[in-house]
């Protein structure tokens, strides 16, 4: 473990020799759309803002002249195709169960599509989202930042090189407490109609599933799972908490742990035969890499990288893609795979067995 | 977090006014026994080493003469009441399978003993130990040193003082390369007529297992687990891996994941709806307190506590308890129930379903 190690810890190995820029209608103006994707694209080498679109006229426009934005659009005039030349690519920042409707349009529009993870309410919704990119012939990526956060791309690097050597157990966490956080009982993220399967495994699960399956290129072929809800605003959702195994293939297990109603912390550690690679903190900005191998020990930091470098990265990979016609890591089938390993996951928890993707 | 929190630390809350000196046979000379207790009883308060015990009179006599120890004699001479005079109790640092004879010696002899974890092969041999030291009206401690860790028992402080509000989810992991630390395929951890149901959850798991049971006061009631042997070594154990879940009394989760046959680390989390506290690494020496609540954080280390301070602090526990005549925590039936769990574990791999504890 050396210096070049961690020079080259930043670099974008994705990075073609693309130009040019892509001008995006960001559909969804919560406060990630409006803290961190904002000031991300203004960050990005490829990316510009070109619509912001959202319920009202009123909140779009306000919101276009606060961030210097041409147009405020509603999501009814979205689907009515105003302003759609003033956009090539449209991002899909609402709550989980009203992504379909907006790729349906983009499909309509010929818009290339990045969608937020994960990628709808449910696997079967999933599917219906991914089958209208396919008939539109758009390109469709759901946007796990993870898999271009440099931290994360370094560790795969190692885990090819064979640092760890054969991976034999995964762990991850993720913890947050959302009503302190959004302290509204009635947010979507606890409403069913709204989230799909449920909250902790929608939500923050899906960050160490994903991560690891993008680390060690492993599907999960079987769940286990345990939830329970105990506070009253998680009384329309089953997983206030789970824990879940997963048995990835080559029969490694993966580990997880999800609350939405704990101390804010984020961990997954990959233990293999030779190494062990550590993120901790994990998944919310300035991930840090541990790694250790026999009796060496180092530990990779970059505080500097936040969710908004995060998204900033992400942006441009996806922009990059789209501007040189190259295909997409995390697409829509990647994204849909993950909503089959949630939908197995709460059925095992629901019949208390393990149940196979 | 301030600088009591640091100060008080190290301290010995359980040290009584007791007076006087333990002398102790030390049964069963392995690196442990002479590289760890040896220098541990030398640098401890209420102890010393009187009498080593090992298979031959050569080898105890060779090694009481290098350590300045009086006397060396055999098992069968331990047996046959041999320098019972010189010694008021016995430390067993045997393999598994051994225990059971030399604590109902020592029951016959009226010696108190301080038995190395797991307390024997299996529950139904533990319990005939525990049993025998009690027709002996023999004080009887299992040696975890976890309870005597000062990073642990100030743990367990902040947890009582409700620093993590409820315990929402546990996670323990326990790994190491048996075959680089001691390179031989025979050695008695991989023999299962010696180490018992099997090696890692036998000799790694019950760390995290008991620790946590003795940081949240709260007992296993339930286990789900998977383990596999891959390596030609592991041939005649189940478990070079394993992965457990299991359900602590009042619904918390506590998952685990044990190797003999990866790269060593050791961590145990506890997360709770207000905070969260973290050992790593955990449980071989320089422990290492990470702290969070709500956005505080901090970090109590202290290198300088090594595996011999560990059990210094427990030889000295447990002669404070022989010399006042104090009930001792991690008692034989403390460790039977960590053998009943492991017993369980073992049971639910092979069913492959939850087992009732």
């Amino acid at each position: 473990m050396n210096a070049t190690m961690v020079t080259e810890f930043a670099k974008r190995d994705w990075e073609t020799a693309a130009d040019g820029t892509v001008r995006f209608a960001l559909i969804g103006l919560g406060w990630w759309t409006v803290d961190i994707v904002i000031p991300a694209i203004e960050q990005a080498d490829y990316c510009e803002t070109a619509v912001l679109v959202s319920s009202s006229t009123e909140k779009a426009q306000r919101l276009a002249d606060r961030h210097d934005v041409d147009r405020g659009i509603t999501y009814d005039e979205y689907h009515d195709g105003a302003a759609s030349d003033a956009y090539d690519a449209v991002y899909i920042g609402t709550p989980n169960a009203y992504h379909l409707e907006y790729v349906e349009t983009a499909a309509e529009l010929d818009k290339a599509v990045l969608c937020e993870k994960p990628l709808e309410a449910t696997a079967e919704r999933a599917e219906q989202l991914v089958d209208a990119a396919a008939d539109g012939d758009i390109p469709l990526m759901t946007a796990y930042r993870m898999h271009t956060e440099p931290a994360v791309r370094r560790a795969k690097e190692l885990i090819e090189d064979g640092f760890i050597g054969e991976p034999t157990q995964v762990y991850g966490n993720n913890t947050q407490p959302l009503l302190e956080m959004i302290p509204d009982p009635d947010q979507w993220r606890l409403d069913s109609d709204v989230t799909g399967y449920g909250t902790s495994v929608m939500d923050l699960g899906i960050y160490p599933i994903n991560t690891a399956r993008f680390l060690l290129e492993r599907d999960p072929v079987q769940a286990e799972a345990r939830m329970s809800s105990t506070h009253e605003a998680f009384d329309d959702v089953p997983d206030q908490f789970a824990t879940i195994t997963l048995t990835l293939e080559d029969d490694v297990p993966l580990v997880c742990t999800t609350s939405q109603h704990a101390q804010e912390d984020t961990e997954l550690k990959i233990i293999g035969t030779d190494g062990l690679i550590e993120l901790s903190p994990a998944f919310h900005g300035e991930a840090t890499l541990h790694l250790s191998s026999g009796s060496v020990e180092a530990t990779i930091e970059d505080t500097d990288f936040t969710e908004v470098e995060e998204m900033r990265e992400e942006f441009d990979y996806f922009a990059d893609r789209v501007l040189g016609d190259e295909p997409i890591l995390p697409d829509g089938r990647h994204g849909l795979d993950d909503l089959r390993t949630i939908e197995a996951i709460h059925e095992a928890a629901e019949r208390d067995e393990p149940v196979d993707i």
